[in-house]
C-alpha cells in the first residue's frame, strides 16, 4: 500500500486518470490538468483555509448559474480564459473577420428582424439612437447572401435585457439577415461601456486583484452561413474609456469601428429615424469551410 | 490598445490581477493560479467545445452541492488536491497522528455521546457489531482528558445517513469525549467500502478517466482538545480490497486499523454487546499548539 505524499503523489493521481481513460484526447487533457492544478497547489503551498475559501467560492458561482446568468463563463472571461481558448482556435493573421469572446450574456433563438428594422423594445431617455449597416462576405470578398446576424448588446443604462427586470423581453436581441447583395442593416441604440456583474463570486475576485469590472462599449454579433465557419465577435466603440483595459481582455484593434454622426436626409428616412443619430459601418468576413 | 494572443495574453492577465491585489499572498495566488490555468489550456490547445463542456461541468458540480452534498469537495478528492493540500500543510515525519481528508460528508455539531455509547440508531441485518476503543494524548504520550472525538461513517449498506433517505437522523454521527485517562470508547458498526457518489458530474468523470469509484472502508474521527492542533483523519480497516486504489487517494500505512475478533466476557458485558463483535483499538495522538 502507498503512502501518499507531497512527491509522489501528482504522479500516482495522473496514473489513476490515464491508464484507463477512455480515449487518448481525455488522457491528454487529465494528465495536463492534474499536473497544473497540483502544480498550482504547490507552489503557493495552498492552506487549508483557502482550500476551503476556493471550494465556497466554486460552489457560490455554480449557484451563481442560472438560465439568465453563467457566472462560470464570467469567471472564464474576467481570468482570461475564454480569449485564450480563442486565440488558439482562430489565431491571428487568418483571412476573415477577427473573433472574440462569446460572453456570459448570449441567449439563443432571439427574434428574426427584417432588413433596417429597429432592434429597440423601448426608447430609453438617455439612448443615442445608431444606425449598423454593411455586409457579410467570404473570406475572398464574395457577398453572401442570407446569411444570419445575431445582434445583442446593453442598453444605454448598462444592462442587457436578462439583467434588467424593466426591460421588454428581447429587448437589444435579433436576428437579421442579409439581403441579395449580402448587405445587413440595423437600427439600434449606440452601446455604453458597462460593468460586469459584480454582485456575485466573480465580482469579489476582481476586488480581490483590485482590478475595475468596466468593458468597452460594444455590438455582439454572431453569424452564421452555409458553407461557412460560424463567426463569434464584438463590434467595439472607438475612443471608449476602457479600451485598454477590458474587464475581460477580448478587445483586437481590427474590431474597433468608426461610429460617425449620420448624415440624415434620404438614409435617416429610409430607415426611419427622427433626429440625430450615429452611423457605424462594418463589414464581416467570414471562412468557408474546407 | 493591445491586441491580445496567445502569446502575450498570460502575461498582460497577471499583470491586471497582480498590479493591485488586495495583499501580497492574493497577488502570490493571483499570479500562480493564472500560469498554471492558462498553462493547461495552451498544453492542450481546448477546443471551444472542450471548453463549453468544461463550464457545463462546473456549473452542473455546483448546482449538485447542497447543505447535505459538497460536489467540489468531491471533486478536489477525487483528483488528489484535498490530500496534496492535506500533505502540504501536515507533512509525514511529525509527531501525532497522521491527518488524511475531510471528505464531503462531514456534518458539524453531532449529538454528544457518552462514553461507550452505542453510534448506531438503526440496526441493519447485514452490520458487524464494532467495539472501538483506544486513548487520546500528546505527541508525548500524555493523556488528554475532555477531548472530543466527532466519529462519522457510512452503515452496511454504503451509505452516509445523508445519502439515506430511510436513514435515522445522525445515524452513525456522533461526538464522543475522553475520560480522565484520556480514554475513548463506542461501540458501532463494522465499516464497509463504498462507492463515492456517481450520479454527479464528478461520478461522469471518474468513468471518463476508466477509475472506480470506491474507497476502503474507514472510520472518520475529528478531534479536539484545548491547546492541540485538531486532527481530521480516518481509521482504514485492514485486508479492505481498495486500500490500494482509494478514489480519493487517501490513504496512509499508520492509518490502518486492526479489526480483531471480540474477546466477549467481561468486555462484552460492559459494552452492552450482545453476539459476536469485532474490535478496534487505536489510539491518537495530537500536536499541541505551539
Amino acid at each position: 500500500m502507498k503512502d501518499f505524499t507531497v512527491d509522489n503523489l501528482t504522479d500516482e493521481v495522473i496514473a489513476a486518470y490515464t491508464a484507463k481513460a477512455v480515449t487518448p484526447r481525455m488522457q491528454e487533457i487529465f494528465a495536463a490538468l492534474i499536473r497544473h492544478l497540483h502544480g498550482f497547489v504547490k507552489e503557493v503551498e495552498l492552506t487549508e483555509a483557502e482550500w476551503f475559501a476556493a471550494i465556497e467560492f466554486l460552489t457560490a458561482t455554480g449557484k451563481k448559474c442560472d438560465d439568465k446568468r453563467q457566472e462560470f463563463i464570467l469567471l472564464s472571461d474576467t481570468l482570461g480564459v475564454s480569449m485564450l481558448v480563442d486565440a488558439i482556435n482562430h489565431p491571428k493573421g487568418g483571412a476573415g473577420t477577427e473573433s472574440t469572446v462569446l460572453g456570459p450574456f448570449y441567449v439563443p433563438a432571439s427574434p428574426a428582424m427584417a432588413f433596417g428594422a429597429d432592434l429597440r423594445r423601448r426608447h430609453l431617455p438617455e439612448a443615442e439612437t445608431c444606425l449598423v449597416t454593411g455586409k457579410v462576405t467570404d473570406e475572398q470578398g464574395a457577398p453572401i447572401a442570407g446569411s444570419t446576424l445575431e445582434v445583442w448588446q446593453t442598453a444605454a443604462n448598462g444592462f442587457y435585457d436578462v439583467q434588467d427586470a424593466s426591460a421588454p423581453e428581447w429587448n437589444l436581441r435579433g436576428c437579421y439577415t442579409t439581403n441579395e447583395h449580402g448587405e445587413y442593416a440595423l437600427v439600434t441604440e449606440k452601446p455604453v461601456s458597462y460593468p460586469v456583474p459584480t454582485d456575485g463570486p466573480v465580482g469579489r475576485m476582481l476586488a480581490a486583484g483590485g482590478r475595475h469590472a468596466f468593458r468597452p462599449a460594444h455590438l455582439h454579433f454572431m453569424i452564421k452561413a452555409q458553407g461557412c465557419e460560424p463567426l463569434v465577435t464584438h463590434v467595439f466603440v472607438d475612443g471608449d474609456a476602457y479600451l485598454d483595459s477590458d474587464a475581460v481582455f477580448a478587445t483586437k484593434q481590427s474590431l474597433v469601428g468608426e461610429f460617425k454622426p449620420g448624415v440624415g436626409g434620404e438614409e435617416a428616412k429610409r430607415f426611419g429615424i427622427e433626429g440625430p443619430y450615429v452611423k457605424l459601418e462594418y463589414d464581416f468576413g467570414l471562412m468557408r469551410v474546407r
